[in-house]
């Protein structure tokens, strides 16, 4: 079986070197079919790379390659990958992807080419890197009603609001840090303004409910505005600030999803997941809540569960695995303003919201949480009150 | 397709209700056959029960029906259970099972049965309850080279531990409270005695590392003989003791496995799994450390493992899921002696060994961790000691 790579940048290069060091021992095993690199596509060279000699330029080489059977797309985007990867279950070759944009904005579409020419389209590494979470949500789990999804799903803003919490930072100096380190890019705002856990969360909601669910439809916020008071307030509260991102079944059989900065009780797990790592809680009627830990980006975690896929598509050439992914249902879909949520708030003034719990007030401002309520009608309330912060408290409760 | 249950206690009448309650919704996703419940075998009789009418004492009735596809193990034991699996298998039924004592026993037989039989023979169940990780393990990681399977994988001993250590209880005392809960059986042998974690820590390393392990392969202690003391000098030290089951793989290929208590760091998430949860470190070389955390045991947990499984064989019934299964290779297990770790010793007397670190000194008693060393040889140099208690410390480092 040849594989060809797309794109030859950190994932695809740890996708080139896991295959390359491990693939020996994947086709010793007896169930395991033998893999070959054949092509890796990307407009730059790169000589004397030890792969320099199948990289190509040339997309029509690997889509008119007839030897080539599984695609591992790893360059990012739903331009240029769309078409590639569109051409590619056309020309029923399988595809792989760690590209959650892509995903997020036309998996329906490329599942139903995917069927059309009897492909697979799988992509285990679009969400959480390499920590295993599209295969238990979409077969493990797959006895349970899913109550709800609820993850810390982009890595760079978790670093980020870890250095805040444990170090006092503002946010301004962990950002930078974060680059120092490479864990952030130049221009950082899919990471920290929520568009990157979004399309993750876009990923998971439409595998646990199935409908095909887009960034567009949910409610992103991000962790721009998160000041260290903010931090210290949380934490006197026994709270951890957290990008979360949510998405629950209302009783009405819509969904309700938000990516947003949250306050998370330190008594549960996911308040304590630290630094560049990634955590996806699933609650379902009969499992109760399940929690999956690990790194969620890197080259070789990411390439981790592209190769898994890779692997995947090999062992079962013959056969396509099953998705349930309908279209968009724009009615599916709850209005952020319904979300049922307690808010934490920092003001101007003394006075805390009526029914609210005042939990600091000093220096000319007052913290509160407020009651349970809708969202929209709690932000109504608040109107006459000079808002510094405004944060949703994530409660976890029984199904 | 229709369906058996064999056994109908708690996790058969899990099963049961999970399969009716939300069958319907598997048969209206569009990529899910209709199932039907047929038989129960069961030798009680349960009137009035809703399942009445289907429960029979006689295995042949099962046996014997064409129209049955899935047999669902949920006994317990491995010879009756062992036989009824085996018949199935050999009459081309798919089974599907949560009895780890069966997997871990008699797991390559029943493998080879279904080879022969082109059945499927799965058990996701027999491992952490509905926790996903037997898929997650052969499918999702199977990219990485395992260099270590780690976990808390008994619940009842999970509870009485965690009791010691909130609240300083001693181990008569939260074993009685963990048998009031309905968390320890009447006879906990199998749990404290750290039997149950054994099987499915060998569950564990035979598909990491592609080789069947027997349970007798396997060093096992249990956790009857930790003290209050031990719990509340291991906090001193920032360490949890929690009964682990461990395999590594050394660096001459072979594994080194075991079950014990051992003192885990506080800085790691394992030491705070709590109660009758459970969760399973894996360890591979490109994705690093995953975790996967949740309910390990109880009816509905359980059945959420089953009947995933029961779903999985229905949607693939023309095809079989191939594990890396060989036969048992008793040169491939360590011994026991050889393992390389530090230990925590608690003895009479005012010395430590020679280059351990002391970290109490009181009442007659010292405590103290030794430097790293093959197990047999730091024991034989504990002979002069007056010894009460000795711990391995888990460390957990880079692949």
């Amino acid at each position: 079986m040849n594989i060809a790579i797309l794109g030859y940048g950190v994932v695809g290069s740890g996708v080139a070197q896991l295959l390359t060091e491990n693939g020996a021992s994947y086709a010793q095993r007896s169930t395991q079919p033998a893999m070959q690199l054949k092509h890796i596509l990307d407009k730059r060279s790169f000589p004397g790379d030890e792969h320099e000699t199948i990289i190509t330029s040339e997309f029509g080489v690997i889509l008119n390659d007839p030897s080539v059977g599984i695609v591992a797309e790893c360059m990012g985007g739903a331009t240029f990958a769309y078409d590639c990867v569109l051409a590619c279950l056309q020309a029923g070759k399988s595809v792989v992807t760690s590209n959650k944009e892509l995903v997020a904005a036309k998996g329906y579409e490329l599942m139903q080419a995917a069927k059309a020419n009897n492909a697979n389209f799988l992509f285990e590494a679009s969400v959480a890197g390499g920590i295993p979470v599209i295969r238990p949500l979409s077969q493990c789990l797959a006895a349970n009603h899913i109550c709800e999804v609820a993850g810390i799903l982009n890595g760079t803003t978790n670093f980020i609001l870890t250095r805040m919490i444990e170090d006092g930072t503002a946010f301004a100096d962990a950002l930078a840090q974060a680059q120092e380190l490479g864990y952030a890019e130049a221009d950082p705002t899919a990471d920290v303004e929520g568009h990157d856990a979004c399309r993750k969360l876009c990923i998971l909601a439409t595998l646990a409910y199935g409908k095909h669910v887009y960034p567009e439809q949910v409610h992103t916020e991000g962790i721009t505005k998160i000041t260290a008071e903010d931090v210290e307030y949380a934490a006197a509260f026994k709270h951890n600030i957290k990008l979360l991102g949510r998405a629950q079944q209302l009783d009405d059989g819509r969904i309700s999803l938000v990516v947003a900065p949250m306050l998370v009780p330190r008594s549960h797990m996911i308040a304590h997941v630290k630094d560049v790592y990634n955590a996806v809680l699933i609650r379902g009627d009969a499992v109760g809540d399940v929690m999956f830990h690990g790194r969620g980006a890197g080259s070789m975690p990411t390439a981790s569960a592209v190769v898994a896929d890779i692997i995947d598509c090999a062992k079962h050439c013959e056969r396509r695995r099953v998705f349930d992914w309908l279209p968009n249902d724009p009615a599916f879909v709850a209005p952020a303003n319904e979300e049922c949520v307690r808010l934490y708030v920092r003001a101007s003034g003394d006075a805390a919201l009526p029914s609210a719990e005042t939990i600091a007030q000093s220096n000319g401002e007052v913290v509160f949480i407020t009651s349970r309520g809708k969202y929209g009608e709690t932000i109504a309330k608040l109107a006459a009150f000079d808002v510094k912060t405004v944060l949703r408290v994530a409660e976890f409760e029984a199904c």
